[in-house]
C-alpha cells in the first residue's frame, strides 16, 4: 500500500502541485482512509521527502552499476550515463517533474540531504572525465568539473522540451547527444 | 528616466520577485513619483513585458550579427553563439533571472510573443547546424533540431550554477564548451 500511496501522490503532485494537493485528495484517489496514510507516513512533507529520496537514490544506484563495471571504458560510461538520464525522462517523467519543481517544499535539512546526493551524481561524472583524461581517452586540456556541468546541461535541459513519445526515441537522442559530447560536431 | 526605471525594477524583481514588488517600491527606490512611472508605463505588467522584450531582442540582435557575418565558418558561428550566451550570464544576470523566472506573470498573448522569439533563437542555431552539415563542416548523421537543443542545454543550464566572478572566466568556459560541442571529449 505504501507504494500505491506514493505512486498516486506523484500523479497528484504533478497535476495539481504539492501545495494544492491535500492528504484527503490522496486517500480519496485510492479509496482508503487517512488512517492508512498515517500508518505509512507522518506527514505530506515526509512523503515528499520519500519521493525525492527514491528518485535520486534510483539514479545513483544505476549510475554506480555503470561506474563499477570495469569492462566499460570511460567513453562507454559517459554514453551509458547519458542513456540513463534520457531514458529516465521517459520512465520517470512525473517523478522527475516533482523532483525538480517541489524541492522548495522540503525543509532546509532535507534540501541539504537531496542537494548532497545531486552533487554526488555530478561529481561521479567529473571523476569519470578525470580518469578518461588521465588514461588519455579524453583530451587533456579540459577541466573535468566544467565538462561534467556541460554533460548535465545537455541531459537535464531535455526535461524542458523532450517528448519521449515523439518521433525521436530515447535511444536516438542518446546517440546524438553522445556523438556531440564525445566526438563533437566537426567532421574530421 | 525610462532606462532608470527599468534598471531599478530588474534589481527589485530579482531580489523580491515580481509579485512582491509594488510600483510604490519602484518609484521610492528612485525618489520619483508614481506619475513619473505612469508617464512611461501603463502598468507593472507592461514594464515586465518591456524587460522580456529587451532581453530576448538584445540576444537576437547579437545573434543576427554573428549569423550575417559571411566571413565566419559555421563552426565559428556556433562558438560565437556559445560565447554570447555565457557572456550574457555575466553581463545580464539579473535580467536573465527575471526573464526565466517571471514569464509566468505575462498574459498569454505576451507569453506567446516571447516564446516565439525564444524559438527563433533556437531555430537560428538549427539553421547553422544544417548549413554546416550541408557543406561538410559537420558530421552528416545528426539531426540539426536535436543538436540545437543540445547546445542550448549546455549554455542555458549554466544559469543555474555558473558564477562568472569565480575562478573560471566566461572566455575559459566558452572554450571548454566549444571544444565539447565541436571537437568532443575524445582524444583522437
Amino acid at each position: 500500500m505504501k507504494k500505491e500511496i506514493t505512486k498516486a501522490s506523484i500523479q497528484l503532485f504533478e497535476q495539481k502541485g504539492f501545495s494544492q494537493t491535500s492528504i484527503q485528495d490522496i486517500v480519496e484517489s485510492l479509496n482508503v482512509t487517512k488512517g492508512t496514510f498515517y500508518y505509512y507516513f507522518t506527514s505530506k512533507e515526509q512523503l515528499l521527502m520519500d519521493i525525492h529520496n527514491q528518485y535520486i537514490d534510483n539514479l545513483l544506484t544505476q549510475q554506480k552499476k555503470i561506474i563499477d563495471n570495469s569492462s566499460f571504458t570511460n567513453r562507454e560510461k559517459i554514453k551509458k550515463i547519458i542513456a540513463l538520464l534520457i531514458r529516465d525522462i521517459r520512465d520517470e517523467k512525473s517523478s522527475g517533474k516533482v523532483f525538480f519543481r517541489e524541492i522548495v517544499h522540503l525543509n532546509s535539512e532535507n534540501v541539504g540531504t537531496i542537494k548532497e546526493k545531486r552533487n554526488r551524481f555530478r561529481i561521479n561524472i567529473e571523476d569519470i572525465v578525470r580518469k578518461g583524461i588521465d588514461n588519455k581517452e579524453f583530451k587533456t586540456n579540459l577541466r573535468p568539473d566544467m565538462v561534467a556541468f556541460g554533460i548535465l546541461g545537455v541531459t537535464n535541459y531535455s526535461y524542458n522540451w523532450y517528448n519521449p513519445e515523439g518521433e525521436v526515441t530515447p535511444e536516438e537522442l542518446t546517440n546524438i547527444f553522445s556523438v556531440i559530447v564525445l566526438e563533437g560536431l566537426l567532421d574530421e
